[in-house]
């Protein structure tokens, strides 16, 4: 296996420190817009390569894949850039891995009812081609999108003998100080990313169709395991609502985000505002994104690490019957405490239990436990074999009864 | 009387609109930095030419007051430039006006506690000067400061034996609807200004000394007159607090401001994330400074008039006790509603209330009823006819007692 990593940053840079450490790969291409950036990477073993990359153009990333014969591409860039990386493998003939799918847009009339395009239209839509030609895309292998797919694989083939919701609850207790200790509002992953992903329309799946609501609908405090406590949900656009009633039988599937009172609070008074926008302004004499500002003035997630204490947890709560036809919920869960992985890898939390999951799904498929033609999510494949390779990694899973 | 009036934005708009009907001066010079809304202000009344003016320099201001034999310089521009406007008139032999006073800054080590450059410290430092020149610098005199200083001089002279506290309270039940009706966020006033004011250390004097608070502190729910009814207000730095006590005996002065639940919030969620910042960040490859960002999202409160509705009232709560020697609490107030003044002169209700005290305080000026020499507030002079002046403009005044 010859793998092109496109993008170094946050995510990237925490996906070669994992694989650093496995041998089911002979080589990775670290590849990103910035030259420094994919240098300093691949400064780390000598089975890494850095290369320059503009993700934009689909050409630029077959002509990589092809100078150095690559097997698989791993996309680890903003999902803005998806589609030219997805093409530019699928024209250079390698299988692609990515951990968030093809954007959305809202129904022009009715954005809080009815879906317009939805996460990941894009690529299904060219899922025949994928097929036909025998290649695989493995789409939304991260941690959420990701490994919560996977346990609901795994909750349909070993716990449940009828779901009623897949219900991925994503939820911390992450705390950043400032210099003199004070507790300061610094998000642990992209701004942009979080204000993309919680303004927009959520969807919701349910009896044989997805729909919309407005965002923060349905707001549930979700007790979260390890210590982490009750948080507030709300429901958040996310793309385990398209991927898992595609292969796992469910009445309904939601995605909630525990975004806590105060980071809703703050995404509220940031779109009354206006300043969620990415449309241009005019600001003494220059044009800015708005939304570009409020990311600026934010603490860099990739450097409030050593700086952030707590613990982030992604899992799935499931509903329905067991096995033996009873009631039965259940929460499959991975909480990854962010001193420990800062300790031992020097990557926080967020990023770190996003980066381990590919790597995982990665191996799998090297070793030839996972295999497939198409585009498929991570609920396509078996569970177990996935959830026994994390655990070797050190990171185990959990499992946790509610009724 | 010949009037150099800097600045042709909001208030100085209004300011011509109300001065236009009265014939107590000869002269006004309209100047702004841009010469293009001097001169469409100027187009108004014969008696009125424009100039472009940077307000910056006080050699500029001293110039313009000698090459148009100004009399009386009015500064309608932001509190920033006070010191070069004060400073040029005084070095050209004119009085002067404002509506606010030289800016603050907070205590390097306690800011929260103590004062440090209070509102007006470096007007008052020369005040000697302008009194031993025998020129007038009537600083204060808008609404607020102006008008509730107005009210402090007539409750000490006519309704109070002895007073306990002059609390400014102001509140206001304006709405602003978009193109379909629907309610939306819009300031009526600067939110550069809003920001400085509100995340300013709010200021308080009690007991012969003067000393800060945190931001919001005090909160408190005040029944506005007229229909506006209940508004929460928290304390806000404001020069009432500063000149009240310095001509009117009070244990206590204060200044609160009725924000709302929503604009409060709005305002912390400003300055936990930054954004409330004057100092530029780089995004994308340019320079800005966030608060710049906050004021060009929103809607130009100059423009919002035509879709505003509502009454805002400004009004002075004292409390003591009465010529009797009884306990009185006796609230002053002055309430204008945005659709008459609209109708009337076409300027909205927040401006134009801010614009109409000194247009007043400048004829009793010229007629001689107000004299003086040095650097006054407004309640230094006799509130009656101040008062009276205000009731012939066709916009009376108001009280209302409360126990």
């Amino acid at each position: 296996m010859r793998i092109l990593l496109v993008g170094a940053g946050g995510v990237g840079g925490a996906f070669t420190a994992i694989a650093a450490r496995r041998d089911f790969y002979e080589a990775i291409v670290i590849a990103d817009y910035s030259a420094e950036r994919a240098e300093k990477a691949a400064a780390a073993d000598e089975r890494f390569t850095a290369a320059q990359i503009d993700a934009t153009s689909k050409d630029a990333v077959a002509a990589l894949c092809r100078e150095h014969r690559i097997t698989h591409v791993m996309n680890a860039v903003d999902p803005v850039f998806n589609m030219s990386i997805f093409d530019g493998a699928f024209e250079a003939g390698a299988d692609y891995v990515d951990m968030a799918m093809s954007l959305s847009k809202p129904h022009p009339e009715a954005p809080y009812e009815k879906t317009g395009v939805k996460l990941g239209d894009e690529q299904f839509a060219v899922a025949d081609r994928w097929e036909a030609a025998g290649r695989l895309a493995l789409v939304g292998m991260g941690v959420e999108p990701g490994l919560s797919d996977v346990f609901a694989r795994y909750a349909a083939d070993h716990l449940f003998s009828e779901i009623d919701e897949l219900g991925t609850r994503d939820g911390a207790n992450l705390v950043v100080t400032d210099d003199n200790g004070n507790e300061i509002f610094a998000p642990s992953f992209s701004m942009w990313t979080t204000i993309e992903e919680c303004l927009n329309p959520p969807v919701i799946w349910e009896d044989g169709e997805w729909f919309t609501t407005a965002p923060f609908s349905e707001p549930e405090v979700f007790d979260f395991p390890e210590g982490i406590g009750p948080v507030e949900c709300v429901n958040v656009e996310h793309e385990e609502v398209l991927l898992m009633p595609r292969w796992v039988d469910c009445r309904r599937a939601t995605f909630k985000y525990g975004l806590g009172d105060e980071f809703i609070n703050i995404l509220k008074v940031l779109h009354t505002l206006g300043l969620d926008s990415t449309e241009k302004v005019r600001v003494k004499g220059v044009e800015v994104s708005p939304r570009d500002v409020v990311a600026a003035v934010l603490p860099d997630p990739a450097t409030v690490g050593p700086r952030m204490k707590g613990k982030t947890c992604a899992g799935l709560l499931v509903t329905g019957k067991g096995k033996d036809g009873l009631p039965r919920k259940s929460y499959l869960f991975h909480v990854v405490d962010n001193e420990t992985v800062m300790a031992d890898y020097g990557h926080q939390c967020v990023v770190w239990q996003t980066a381990i999951n590919p790597v995982v799904a990665l191996e799998l498929v090297a070793r030839g436990t996972w295999s497939g033609a198409g585009v498929l999510g991570p609920e396509a494949f078996d569970a177990v074999p996935f959830l026994d390779l994390l655990t070797e990694y050190g990171s185990p899973w959990g499992q946790k009864e509610l009724s």
